[in-house]
Order: C-alpha cells, then sequence, then structure tokens
C-alpha cells in the first residue's frame, strides 16, 4: 500500500513542541507521515511518541536518518529508536514440552502476518524437535539442571549471538531466566498462563481452578528479573464455568496464549510497543 | 408464560440414580419440570442440583414440599433448599458514598428484572439518604468507627431483623464485615472493583494502574470472614489502554461493577447459585 | 490534570507535512499539545486528524482561534472546527416509553461523565414526564401521527432551536426522522438495538431470536436519511443461548443499549469522533 | 476421570414426566449420570434432552440401548440418538486454499481436544495437498466448474461413502453445496466469515469494511439449501477500528474464524448440539 517505511519511538521528558520537533524533522526531509500517535504520562512527565513515514521520497539515506535525528535527540534528552519495516527482525522461539503457541507462530510468520525471521528454536527438552524439522528451522537442545543453569546460559547467549537473534520468545518455556542472563540480553518477550498479576508463578491454572474464578486469562509481557513482574504487552480473558476442570481450564487457556502471545509479538516486531517505568505504551 | 414454580437445590454426596429419585419425586405428584440441571464434582465426590417446576398442577401444598422431600433428602445426606418464585426475597442494599452499583440496583428492580423487594438501605454516611427518599425506601444511618464498629454491628442485625431482610447487598460498602456479623448474618453479597484474586483488598483500581494491566475487572462473590476470598459467583472484565489514568478505570469500573453485581443478585435471586467449599455452581 | 484544551478536528485531501503544519501552528502559539492523533484513508485519499491543546498559556484568544487557522485551513481544502473542553454542548434526549437509555444518561450525566448540560427531554408519549421532573429537566410533549408528522417536526425543530440544542440524542425514540428534518438538523445520534447491519429495522430481538443467534448487538449511528445506515460509532454485543427468549433477549439488550449509546455520545462529545463518507474515525 | 460414557439426545413433543422417564431409564439399568441437561422451547412445544452415564456398570449391552430405549421413544414421538464417546466420528475436512481453519483443526486433533478421526481432506483445488500429506492423510481433489458441478458432487457422495465419513467440515470451502447433495448428506458445518444474517454471501469482509462495522465477526452453523441460513451452532467477534482496512479485517477474522469452527466442530462431536427448526440447543 505505501511501500516500506521509517519507524521512530521515542521517549523524553516532557516540553513544549515536541510534536512540532519531530513532524518538523520528518517534514524538512520530504518525509510523508503515515501514522502519528503520541502519549503524555502527566505523572512519569514524560512524552512518548511512535511517528512512522514512507521512506520513499525521504531525502535522507537509512544510514543517516539516526545521525541527523541526533540533533534532535540529544537536547530533548531523549531515548529514541530507528526502525526499518522492511529489515524483518530475527526472532528465537523458546519452548519446553508445549507445541500450540510455537505452532501458532510458526504459522503466523508463515501466513505473513508476523514480519519476522525466526531462525531458531531452543528447548530445554528434545520433545518439539520435529516440529523444527518440518518448519526446516535449526534446533537447539539446552538442556537446564540447577547445577548447569550458569553455563547453559552462557551456551544460550552465545547461540543468540552465533543465530544474529534480535528478539527471544519464550512460548511456554518453563525455566525462570536469571537476572545475569537478562542483564545480557534484555529483549525478551514471555506468556503467562494467567491474567496477572493473579496466579503469578507456577500452576496457574490449577490455582485458578483452586480459587474458583468464572475467567481465566494470559498475560504476555517483556521479561525482568522479577518473575511476571515485567511491563505488560496485551492481556485477554476467557469465560469458564463450573463444568470446567482443570484440564478444560488448560485446554482453553491454550487458545487465549497463543492469541495473546502473537498479538504481543506482532505488536512489538510492528513497533508499537514503549516498555517504560514496569508499564508499556502501545501504539495500536 | 408458565405461573409460578417450585425450586429444588440440593447437594449430596454423590450416588447412583440421584437424577432419578429427584425427577420422580416431582413427577410422582404431579409436577412439571421446566428446567433441571446437574453437577457433580467428581473431585469433591459431590453432586449438585437445580430443579424447578410448575406450582400448577402439583399436588402437595407448599408448606408440604418440605417435609414431604426431607424422607429423600435424608437418606442421602443433602443439603437442600425449596424456593418459590412468586416469593419475593426481601434485600437490604449497603453503601457508602458511591451510587452507581445502588442506581443500577433500584431501577433493575423497577423494571422488573430481580423479582425482589428492597425495602432497607444502610449506610455509614448520610449522602445517599436522597436516593433512598426518591425511592421511597427506608434509609438507616449507621455510622462505623474502630470503637463502635461491635455496637454498630449488634444494630445491623437489629435491622436485618426488624425489616425481615433475607439477603444483604455490599454495593459498594467499604466497610468490612466481622466474623461475628458474618456467623450470624450469612447470607451476603458484595462486589469487589478487582478481578479477583487480583488485587484483593484496598484500591484495586490504583494498584491495577500501578502494575500497568491492560484490563481491569470486577467480581461479585459471597462474603465470607476471609475478605475477598468468598466464592465466586460472577466476573467480567473491561479493556484498558495506556491512556487511562486512574480516573478513567474507577470509571470504566463503575460500568463493570454494576453489571457484575447485578448479574450476581439477579442469578441468586433465581435460585442458581449454589455455593461449597469455596465455589459456585451456576445454574444458568 | 490539565485545565482546559482546545479541540480541532481537521479531514482534508492527504499531502505532505499536514501533522507538521499543524503541529506548528499549536506550537508557534505557544500551546502544549496533550493529545494528537491521525488517520489516513488511503483508499479515499483523505487525512484526518485530532488535536488537543492546553488552552492555558496558547496565545491566542479563543474567538481568534479560527480565524487564525483558517489562513492555514483554506489552502489545504480543509473541513475543521474547534472546540473547547470546558464549553458543554447542549443535548436533547428523545425518548418514546423505554426509560433505560435516559435513565443511564442522566445518572452519567450527573455523575460528570459526560460533559454536556441535557436542558430538554423530548418525547412523542407522556410516559417519561416523571423522570424528567424528577431530574428537573424540560420535557416536551410531542406526539406523531402520519398525518400530523410535518407540522410537528417543524415544532421540534422550533423547540431545539428555542433551547439552544447542539446534538440530539435518540434514546429509543421509535420514529423515524424525515429526510427534511435531518437536512435542517443533521447533529443526531441513534441506538438501534442490533448489531447493524443485521435486523436493520422494525423488532431486532424478535427476528434476533427467530433466526437463533449466539450473540446479540447494539449500535449507536450517526442518523441519516437512510434508516439505520449512518456512519456507525460504536457497537458491542453479548452472548445468548437457547434458555434465553424474546423478552431475556430484550432484557439483555437493555444493557447493550445503554453501555454503547453512552460511550458513542461520550466519545462525540470529547470531540473524538470525525463521520465521512458513511464512516467515522474515533480518535479514541 | 470416568471412562467412556452413552450419551442420548432427544426431543419431543413437551408432555409430564420426561426427565423422570429419561432418567429412570438410565437407573433402572445401573447406569450412572455424569451429565442431565434439558430445554423446553415453550413456543413450539417441544422438550429437548440430553443425557450423558457411564457405560461401566450399565447393565444393557452397547447395541441393545437403542432397542431398549425405542419402547420408551416409540409412545412419546420421540427424535433420538445415542452415541458413545469412545466412538471417533470420522470427519471429512473441505478447503478451497486457505489453510488456516485446516490447520487449527489439524492441530487440535493431534492435541486430542477433538475426539475425531480425520481420514480425509478434500479440495476443489491442488493447493492445500501439502498439508494433507504432511499430517498424512488422504487428500482427494475434485474441481468443480459449472458444467461439472453435479457430477463432481455424485464423485464427493462416493468418497464419503468410500471414507466411511460421518461428518463434512466446510473449512472455507468456497463452493455452495447443492439442494441435492445436502439431501443425501445432510451432516455438514460450515464456517461463514461473517456475524450472521449480517454480510451473508460473498465477500463479507469487504462488505463490512464499507459499512464501516466496528466488530466483525464469525459463524459456525449447519449446512442447508439456504446458503448462509442453516442453524448457528456459535458465532463470535471480534473489535476492529478505522485504522484496520480489509486486510487487517480478513487477518483477525481468520483467527475467529479457527477459533468458532473448531469450538462448533468440538460441541457437536460431544454430541452437545442439537438442531431443529432452523435453531440449535447447545447443551454446553
Amino acid at each position: 500500500m505505501h511501500g516500506p517505511t521509517a519507524i521512530l519511538l521515542l521517549s523524553c521528558p516532557d516540553q513544549l513542541g515536541l510534536v512540532a520537533k519531530l513532524a518538523n524533522f520528518v517534514f524538512a526531509n520530504g518525509g510523508n507521515i503515515i501514522h502519528a500517535d503520541h502519549h503524555r504520562d502527566f505523572e512519569a512527565g514524560l512524552f512518548l511518541s511512535r511517528i512512522e513515514w514512507q521512506v520513499e521520497g525521504f531525502n535522507l539515506r537509512r544510514e543517516v536518518i539516526g545521525p541527523a535525528f541526533e540533533g534532535i535527540a540529544k537536547p530533548l534528552d531523549a531515548d529514541w529508536q530507528v526502525h526499518f519495516s522492511d529489515e524483518r527482525p530475527r526472532v528465537a522461539i523458546w519452548v519446553t514440552k508445549q507445541d500450540h503457541c510455537l505452532l501458532d507462530l510458526l504459522w503466523r510468520q508463515q501466513a505473513g502476518e508476523l514480519n519476522v525471521e525466526i531462525p531458531l528454536i531452543l528447548s530445554n527438552h528434545e520433545k518439539l524437535r520435529p516440529v523444527a524439522e518440518q518448519f526446516g528451522i535449526a534446533f537447539e537442545h539446552v538442556p537446564i539442571t540447577k547445577e548447569t543453569k550458569q553455563a547453559q546460559e552462557e551456551k544460550q547467549l552465545e547461540l543468540l549471538a552465533q543465530y544474529e537473534i534480535d528478539l527471544v520468545v519464550l512460548a511456554k518455556y518453563m525455566q525462570v531466566l536469571s537476572d545475569r542472563f537478562l542483564a545480557q540480553f534484555p529483549n525478551v518477550i514471555n506468556i503467562h498462563h494467567s491474567f496477572l498479576p493473579a496466579f503469578a508463578g507456577a500452576k496457574p491454572y490449577h490455582r485458578a481452578y483452586a480459587r474458583g474464578v468464572k475467567l481465566i486469562g494470559a498475560t504476555a509481557h517483556f521479561a525482568t528479573p522479577d518473575l511476571d513482574e515485567g511491563p505488560i504487552i496485551e492481556q485477554d480473558v476467557k469465560r469458564v464455568t463450573h463444568r470446567d476442570d482443570v484440564d478444560d481450564l488448560i485446554r482453553k487457556g491454550k487458545d487465549l496464549e497463543r492469541m495473546v502471545l502473537a498479538q504481543a509479538v506482532r505488536l512489538h516486531m510492528q513497533r508499537r510497543v514503549l516498555a517504560y517505568r514496569n508499564r508499556t505504551v502501545v501504539f495500536a
């Protein structure tokens, strides 16, 4: 519809004229803005913005955009990133034994919904290797025990470097990532099988059943060292009744998990998500 | 459509032939069943049932139904209740300062949705007295302080007796009921302004905002001595975004609260709710 | 949080630099933008925009903003409006006999959710006069028959002029407005009790029941001469089952209707809705 | 949890004592009922029922249950079916070129969610043969032109006989089945990509976009000679905004379609669906 685009994500302390400054930068260089959305967090005193414009007709070459924009961003004390819609980020999907989120992501990638490359599936078990083979994707088996965890995380980091991974998606990967790991590779999205903050931690469906809730949920969030406490990207719920036992909750939850995770990955890969102070702005 | 009905709610240890026993009791006495629903909780080893039949044509007079049924219930070791659809339970609505749940219940009662009498509004503040006056309902002001709480609960119990109240609906009543109170008057439905068990306790919207959730919720439950831990009758959620501040959450939450509370009261007053072991069966 | 604001709604043929032009107009005059959202309809070749900025600190007096902006708007061939958040539009609510949408709007107005004045309730029946009296609002009874319709519409238009009405909300007003009327007073929001375009026209719940649908809906839209064909502002649905007869659909639908209508009125009164070519952009 | 079960689905003219008659039949033969649900359609004067009991301990051999029950059913003028939960119905999935519903059903079947065999995929195109091969399922290519339609339907019927198919699922099969075909093989579930009755017929997403709706839907229904008019089993909707163009509607719709179709197939294969007079009872 409109060819490749450049996307600017920015946050900075609030002040007068920010929308004009950003729009002028694009316009002055001949850019045609196709999406511009802004948010003010009055409590935090922050301005957050997403601007997307067509690459075609823009007078700055891609590699010059960043340096050119730095002149504007610096005095604003801004955090910012520029992405291009035709650059396909490289995603590693991490799994344990359940395949539903994995299959859903792979199918959406094939259907063109996600705009990513998926060069690597990593697991602490061998079980899902056949899925990787079927889709022609490398599969790395990195088993974890309490004793080997630190060493194996080193190996995981090496694999992420080797496969040039931009984003890790924990698609029902049933291991906690250490602070150390996340400090070195912070770009991680996790799906938790509950409506956080309800039922953080282990066995959420069993606990939801025990509590007698009438809705179950799923939450996609950025992973942080505090387990299940990272910035939430997307959540959804599904109705359950007294007829649903734990197995039904698990089955119904699978649909939630794959929908919510796919939506979060899609939004993030379209560069619509800005995380700050343990929350997100989603420019959808 | 079908005149007044008798409704039997029953729970008992599971065994063979329970549906037949109940249906035969009704049929043998000439009753026409218009709703029959049953649930087996395999984990708890319990059978739970709701049967509703037309009073017209039933050969047992109302006051005889209970004694007659006791002959069947006793050997089953059953808990049971019989209600009649044309008996309108007497409900007291308790409030503090917010009027949205109160107004919604009063409007539904007037519109014929709830099948109850509402002879009493009780509050620890004077603020909503004009609403009571406008609807021609008695208003009792029972202020509570830490020091007076026990004495005032005595007064509340007296008022419930005086007004012959069957059910108390806490429609944003911002006080905790004591164990002692609930031991004497256990039939209480509360609305909590969160998706329990998330954000139990005080200021759920503020905490939901602080956590950065993407959905807010409301929960109607039977009150028990464990605050916000009683059997859940109904829950629902509403989507929020980064544009919603705490005031927006509160505003959106009001709609949730009144819908969820009204639905719970309606279901309970239609005798569709059976609470057991901190959960509910809702025969909807 | 941020004092009164000015809101600019604009649509014009798409061209380069529009976001910059608008933002610069605000910035050049010292305005602090608190919301800016834009949409491009590529198919229609249109740019649509909403910009909101604080009045405090803005260098143009209110009455000068329009003339000043005209200099920018003219060459763009733009349709535009400027509103102020502290100007409360005057709304007339039109009803027939059902009170649920009316009461809901009146409650919300009292609760400060709607930011409007409601000086007039108009009806073709006397039934809801007591509601108007209770809320201290003028009630005008304008009965309609086939023969009197044209004359009575004249009277309606006079009343709208007399009460200085900005927006008519048809809150279950069961009469069709003529083309002639709408040509003279086009600012009308209607609630239709179905998920349009399903069940346009009369008796939607009866037809929904007859069709055996599993969800019912409600639709708020701007009224146009083509009945139930105007630009849709908001829609929602609710689940129904085989247990729900027509009366249950009507009862459940009432909740839908009042939620959907209130949301549409709120969005419109916050100047978040731009209608064009039989559709709307909702800058929410 | 409870071993194989027998399931009785029955509809008959309403009369006294039906629940008792059915429950007694099960109880008299030693059966343990694990689910019993009934519905009265007062308007149609019909009683509809589903009873499920454990095969273990039941005194009648499977092949005798039918003949034994006929003695009860005949005087009631009842339509009835008996199924067994461990008999896996044989399903043929029909597709054209889109794979999302097909893949979703195949995954669910592999995951044990559907309790069916899927021995056959039939298509009027070759495109999805690789999917069939990957899952080890027979693929029959039956191209259709206006001229060949009647002959090819003969071939389709032969294939259904040859593969002993119990149920055809039209998983985005973009051809209309003739009255003749449906007369010979009436057990067909279709997914229509709209919220019926809105946008029946061709190109529903394009028409939904053109109308400017705020929700899109999907409908699973039994196929009947009247296109898109058959009894509805399940429907659901998803929110869309002005930012969504037709491609977005199609993408979002895919998730709806696969969820709604899978749910309908699951409910039907659990023998929870009774169709009558162009509507369904879903004993869920």
